[in-house]
């Protein structure tokens, strides 16, 4: 597994370079399903970089990636999944705040995770028998503040909507952030920097969240109490483990 | 007037050295008027050493800042606008995504604004006669991009409560930022990350943008359709002044 982990730490990092070199060109844009859910050209590009390494090196594994179908059940037998740009939008506008995620399975286990931010040069990795670190740094675990010392990222929708009573839980923060990254708010809640995250979000852009958040005390949740099930997309809470039996009963008191 | 600006640029890069050797350290938190207004033993600190090398170098200007009531009004003489810790909740929980603004005016004019992003050392400043910089490279002016292909940053509050039909003119956007800090939030749309920000900001939050944005083709109105005051609290939107009547046009109709 270590020379598994060491591989894609570096394929992450080669990922990230051809990012950066791409983007200095035109890019093209394409509309997925509505104004605001792109995909360009660099993130097919990248896709298919990572996979092609990764056959390459592991012939007989498997991929579960964001761009062009490519959806293998994750748990059976090794699973990649691959989320090449997450932060599509914020890469297209701002050129800055996005990542790219890789998590890898074997039949259904987390093995490591890694969230690489691009344009910071900054790559959190680990899980399972690896420590989690933020480049050579290991992150600490949680530690034990509660929602009222501390701010939330919640996406935009469901706060309008105020999905599952999500405005009465945020009430009780500091306040709330939106990046417009899953990966990035994730990797804030690995810091410290943020107490949780809540969003409407696909396997790729979880998955890695569960497997390096269990080492420090963090896990996913999904709102309406069903089992995270790396098919769908599903609105769910990255949170601080201990804090998960209070949040339930905030939550479906509101 | 070239002296005065080097010495806004010199000085602000002290106090961000300040900040970071002293956020090393313990510090007191302090709620303003309600548990999300807060104030560190930082802000003070800064602010004083701020003022306090100012009026030692300029004995007859004047300050308008955030703490301690502070508040000559702007049109009368030499007067330093100051925030010496804009994004107080990022910078108590984040330990990032904080920053120091400064401007200065003569009889109600703006000379020049300073916005330093003290962890990324990243120093926004110019406007009146010197170009507009970060760091040592200038700004491009506003590249005429319309609202339906940009990211927009805006307040929660006022997001949540629909202020000004505030949910009908996002609707034209490609989705809402919340960064909370009006500092970054205004270096981003500066950068041409963002088309605009909307918040509801005191004299100390906006003056720089004012004064930046002015020769890079942004502005900023208020959505009541008064003017700028520099006295009290105002709900505003900093945008490329090309689309200020379509704006206005978009949110008179919502």
């Amino acid at each position: 597994m270590e020379n598994k982990f060491a591989f894609a730490q570096d394929l992450i990092k080669k990922a990230g370079q051809l990012v950066i070199e791409q983007m200095k060109d035109v890019f093209d844009v394409t509309v997925k399903t509505t104004q605001d859910d792109v995909v360009t050209s660099i993130d097919i590009a990248i896709q298919n970089f990572l996979i092609q390494s990764i056959a390459e090196h592991y012939p007989e594994d498997h991929f579960l990636a964001e761009e062009e179908n490519c959806q293998h059940g994750i748990s059976v037998g090794n699973v990649w999944v691959i989320d090449p740009i997450d932060g599509t939008l914020n890469f297209v506008t701002q050129k800055s705040d996005f990542a790219i995620m890789i998590s890898y399975f074997e039949k259904g286990s987390g093995q490591f995770g890694l969230i690489y931010d691009v344009m910071e040069d900054k790559l959190y990795s680990g899980g399972g028998v690896f420590s989690v670190t933020c480049n050579d740094e290991k992150l600490p675990v949680f530690d034990g503040r509660p929602l009222s010392h501390s701010l939330v990222a919640c996406n935009t929708g469901m706060l309008l909507k105020n999905s599952y009573g999500v405005q009465e839980l945020l009430k009780h923060s500091l306040g709330v952030r939106n990046y417009g990254c899953a990966a990035l708010s994730i990797a804030r809640v690995l810091n410290n920097q943020l107490w949780a995250y809540i969003s409407n979000v696909y396997p790729w852009d979880y998955a890695a969240a569960n497997v390096l958040g269990q080492a420090l005390g963090y896990e996913l949740m999904t709102l309406d109490g069903s089992d995270i099930d790396y098919t769908n997309r599903q609105m769910v809470i990255f949170l601080p483990s201990q804090y998960k039996n209070t949040i339930q009963e905030l939550h479906f008191r509101s």
